[in-house]
């Protein structure tokens, strides 16, 4: 049998509806980017917004998901991505296993600072400023 | 006399170093990039972290300054970027003349989720996903 695998955008989250609009279509771009139309991609708040991380892991694990990709829309990883997100990434999986499903979980490093990310702010910013 | 512009390129900070390492790498990729040896960009922090966005214009300010623009880099601007940068930078002008120094400062929208951007960070979470 072979795990069906998800992936979930993580974004911090805020109580401000403003501050989330952005993140729906930025996932609305890279879903109309995925050439494998079997990929599934969905986007979670970390804290102040829904749906939060906890909640899109366990509506994919009941779609029948086995392995979720975590990959944080942060600048960089600070106390959230190293201490808090693992914190409740283990939790989760603890709970899910008592209740007798396993599902694996890998969170991947911030995507914020990548070198084409990078390179794009630097390019906007020295446009701004010059 | 022409006014002296400078740039601050303001993040959200953090008290964990492993969090601010990157910013300072992207500073240094803006400042290479920068045609213009005159342009001076800077980096701030709205909490948790220094230089903070105050005492980063009040130095600009002492070395002749007369107008900043503040680039936040953030994906979407909530909260922080909506009312809390607004509400310090008011202050803080309002402080700057009470001390007979005029000062103006521009709060420019988040850079990151300008189109660039967000066309960089699809192409990344693509990338993972396929």
């Amino acid at each position: 049998m072979t795990v069906k695998n998800a992936s979930i955008l993580l974004a911090h989250g805020s109580s401000d509806p403003h501050w989330l609009a952005p993140f729906e279509q930025l996932l609305e771009r890279i879903r109309t980017r995925l050439d494998n139309p079997q990929a599934r991609a969905e986007l979670a708040y970390m804290e102040l917004a829904e749906p939060s991380l906890q909640s899109q892991v366990r509506s994919l694990a009941d779609e029948g998901y086995g392995h979720i990709d975590v990959l944080p829309l942060f600048f960089a990883a600070g106390r959230h991505l190293r201490k808090d997100v693992p914190a409740m990434l283990d939790n989760l999986q603890r709970q899910l296993q008592q209740e007798g499903r396993d599902i694996s979980i890998t969170l991947h490093p911030p995507v914020g600072l990548e070198p084409e990310v990078a390179d794009a702010i630097s390019q906007v910013v020295v446009r701004q400023l010059q």
